[in-house]
């Protein structure tokens, strides 16, 4: 994975010194937590494919922001993945510990006066998580907004798919691009497969929310198809992302984290 | 609450007989789990908004399935709410404490044989962790879907709203209406107010995940305009919801809960 | 259930409107808080025999009572209950789970400002936690007190009995009098039977402490005798158990929980 | 306190070597575990009275019993008591904590085949953690039976009061004279203290449950008389105490630990 | 076990009358809370080794020092030993539970003012949860010290060992000699046995650190060569570590622990 | 922080494909988990010192042996560091969560099939919660060794140290001689500062065991002295360490991780 922008620029929070985090706590910075997961993704993919999305996303998206200081956090690189498991490559952490690892890191964050966090989740199974961890620490007026990258694309996804439908899929048409364009030397394009099984398997029941899921519902560790993955798609894809999360970026910098306010008359 | 439904039938798993309960578990039945919040809501609606309405919904719905049995579990009442403490009547489970009471409830219910399993929730703070839950859950091979019901109705919502903008609201066009049309008797219409405030403030940082609420956000307790509220909108938006609901358990009763799969030759 | 009292008070803590509950905080209120349990209880109860004695008990007393606001909270309807697991109908919290609502409802009562809250009670092992869980709370100067329904009534139990010597059995002599009394429609009389094997099993190892029970203890999923039932008998104990909490409803309306004090020079 | 009774017997637990302990499982052993705690006790007495009453009680009891072993295990000194804290000397462990010592305890001396175990509790504060402890136990098969000493012989507590009205009180009529039999050169009689202020105080809200307790309710670290406390009241009631509990280890050592129960025909 | 020291003076906590722990509050005190394990410890050494050896060691160290108080509380006498289990005798906390017995604990202690605390431990596998609950208590300005006895005497250990090569063992040449001299009549000589199978394996992998060790690594439930063991190395031994322990207690007495510094420059 | 090693081989357990993570498992490999911290080390380091010498440590020795797979697990880059929360820059885990995640992270790996797994920590703080997840491991038959990187060259550290007397020190030093040989363009040697306050400060009561650390011991955010570092000390230092680490994973591909073995006579 990238540890520098192309420009060189340093966004990373662990490779600061102390006087530039410091002098970057006057300008309203904002701090991105990229979040992933490490798991099995076909045989064609690597591992981190969840976490190296978000990730790249941070620090692209940190490198082309100057007007204010947008710092990329350490990644959260395991996340809440027990249905992969079983699939070689998997590791996973209990529900409750990834939460109070999300809680803990973004307190930490904001203990050291950063008050504009962002978490860039890149897991399905972690976006659930992701949120309630944002709603538990508002109690203690610590605010972090959690997102998770492709909500952030959706139009363009189902208008682009080719295959997938709009879903961002596992190991699919869209990780797989997205692998080729960020680093297109860890795919091995001659190994893919494509899940026959699961695309015939649409199953009603999943109307209105997504039925959970575990490794045997895949055919081949794969959600989607890769055979129509492009670099070309996958950079289309991650400009658009980035363009999103810039923009968000600047609307957060702009933004005041909520403020105290006293209860009004309808209140003991 | 209603108890029964208006044709008597008996569909509360609490009221019903062991033979009874016995006797449903030969013919492949759903049962659905209402999961809701005691919250302040507003000087015009009573604290019991958000389990009232998929209470409702479970019990009508469970009411004219005549086909195979669906049963109704006692409802998890209080829910994920810390934010609305301050406001008078609001009640709150801890984070963990909340995930844990609806794995507890799951875990219960499909040990007694039951495993088609349908949380339907009814407050926005639990909508994570109850999809959280259910993933939780999964890594046992206890399958419960998670839906909160507005999800089942947001064209209609978007449609139909003349001032909420097909949002839920809190105390606003479309929880006001339910009201209105399922227990007219206590909501006191002279009282309602709107939520000046929150209309005007719509942060551009909420563009792909909503900001962790608290009770300061609002201005009188509510969220969204209650004086375009009528018990006509809210039998329309109720006979959509239930006629969707209907649908899923239709659906979840004809397919099977996943079964256990070996694992491919990609797997060690 | 019934919902409301025979007068139509309403004095359900969900229905009530905020400005019903802020003038109620005038008056020195008392909030019940009835605890209950679902779970097998022979063949011819339901399952929800234990929450609806306290839940009934509490309503009436909260309907009787004119001269001060007396509220019930939303019933705690799952309990403490694995013994009872293999009975079909039987959910149950784990035991921090359980005490933890306990203490999260409580919590969120007193910080709404209501002083006076009382755990009331029905299940045979929900009885320690719900002490502990108002012990733990006094740490917080939170103040609840818990209570068992039937200790309120022990003597006219015991001289009451026909059949079950003074205890309140499970599905026996006074809980099937009770659902007789209180809602007759829900007990099928034709299929009651009773444990012959647990009442020739009284083992002398109980002479200062209850053993631990668990299902494979009851014969037919029932302790005591239930042919002696009847609504009359029902009736007689529940009018004895309703007086005994209007009266300490008044105690404590009368009472100011405890307040601060300073150490006496024993201290450091 | 003894380690050894005045027989010399050997009987704690610790002291055992492996082959000792080997040979006792072949003959149906009791194991007792005591649990007290460490808190001011008045001006006049010790901080472990709570424990130091039924480890005696313990020790005396195996060495009087010769046809079967009894064991007793290293005594859980410290209790749950956060309402003595802010009185010098006290020691407590969190709720969840000190259940979790006890179920800890008796799983591992089950674990080493030891299927009579019985908690005999001092503390008033541990008295609702032994028993939901001992509940817990049993969901797993293990089975405790939790008693505290006291209520085997409320009967004679309640005839031979002088002053505390068969309390066991705090550092009152019968604690001191326990102390004043067992250790009496523990106990500084020229310290005696009563608690006047609290002798007043009988809340009629206790009337079917003690409310919960806080230091702030004595006044001077004592509940109850002890200048009526004398070592012959003391050897008095310990001797009861011992024969009760020698009757009751007799009892289990007869009686065999639940086995497992096939369901019968009301489970599916 | 000892009770109280050969000269009979009061040295334990759990003796002590309030006015005796207040008056130590004036003179710096130091407390010592013995910390150990219960479990088999080959088949002539009882139960307690662990345990009694820092509790002997404490109480032999608070009698020697009369310049300033120093008290010792009662013992966790139960420690963190899973790997001991399946050996009879052995009784086990879990990690979590152990580390917050003594959190609970020291806090305490803490709470009643006495704010030089020494951690005596004396089971390899308490170790490190000591180590961490001291960490973890400095968050909250709560200082404890642990240390674990045979480290303030490695060269010693080194110098004198005939057979264990400077290693405590479990049940070998020097818990042995120790036992001897302090207890000798717990000790059955005749019944010593010596670990031949692991003397032979010594893993290289364990360069740099102690692999995790189970039962199944001791052939005969010791380690090392009890046969070399005498009361007259116990002694030798003992004087060492009771020096060593007074030297620390005389150190601690003489200072502060931390207070509270405010942040310099290079900090928010 | 590197990706790859020099010579480009893929050692990173993320960016492994399926098949080559399988192929692996076929010969034994060894898992290097890197465990480490982030946190402010002085005006002169970045915030991940901590991490980034076991990590590159990890790839290095990784690079290096060619016999036999072995595989760089993703980092564990937050640890528990509380002691230096208020130093700008650090970020901090509860203790419990950072245990659970090492003991996820470790049961996940093994889950896997990999057998041999080393922790390789790099921050003082985690050091003792590394080895309690290690020992907890054991208890489920999952076996991970845990290693503190200084503690492989102790006696060089002691021979070579010209200002801090064999500690690691912290930003002193041997961490900036480290940062200096591996990372050079993330230090700023003109910022550097010595801890002359810390260095007069060696209270004697740390004779036997280190005080727990909090901010405020710290000068100036720095422990040792970091003007007698160079890249040459840090090269010397890192090689040695990198060959430890070396023959510690050849001693453990030719070892087996303990196997079940049959309890002796001495159990039950």
């Amino acid at each position: 994975m990238l540890v520098r922008p192309p420009s060189g620029k340093k966004v990373l929070w662990q490779e600061m010194l102390r006087h530039e985090l410091l002098a970057a706590l006057d300008d309203r910075p904002v701090v991105i937590v990229p979040v992933g997961s490490v798991e099995q993704h076909g045989p064609h993919c690597p591992q981190d494919v969840d976490i190296s999305i978000p990730y790249h996303l941070a620090i692209r998206t940190a490198d082309e922001i100057n007007d204010f200081p947008v710092i990329v956090a350490p990644p959260v690189t395991y996340g809440f993945t027990h249905y992969n498991m079983g699939e070689v490559g998997t590791i996973t952490l209990g529900l409750e510990v990834f939460i109070a690892v999300l809680c803990d890191v973004c307190r930490s964050i904001w203990a050291n006066g950063f008050q504009r966090i962002i978490m860039v989740n890149g897991h399905g199974g972690n976006l659930a998580p992701c949120w309630v961890a944002s709603v538990k620490l508002a109690e203690e007026d610590v605010w972090a907004l959690a997102i998770t990258y492709w909500n952030m694309a959706t139009d363009e996804l189902a208008a682009w798919s080719e295959a997938d439908d709009g879903s961002i899929g596992h190991g699919g048409e869209w990780e797989t691009s997205l692998q080729l364009y960020l680093r297109p030397n860890l795919v091995d394009e001659s190994l893919r497969v494509k899940d026959e099984w699961r695309q015939k398997f649409s199953p009603p029941v999943q109307r209105y929310a997504k039925f959970p899921e575990r490794r045997r519902e895949m055919q081949n560790g794969v959600m989607g198809d890769p055979f129509v993955a492009s670099a070309e798609k996958g950079e289309k894809l991650f400009n658009v992302l980035k363009e999103r999360l810039i923009a968000l970026c600047v609307d957060y910098h702009n933004e005041e984290p909520p403020k105290y306010r006293e209860f009004g008359s309808h209140c003991p």
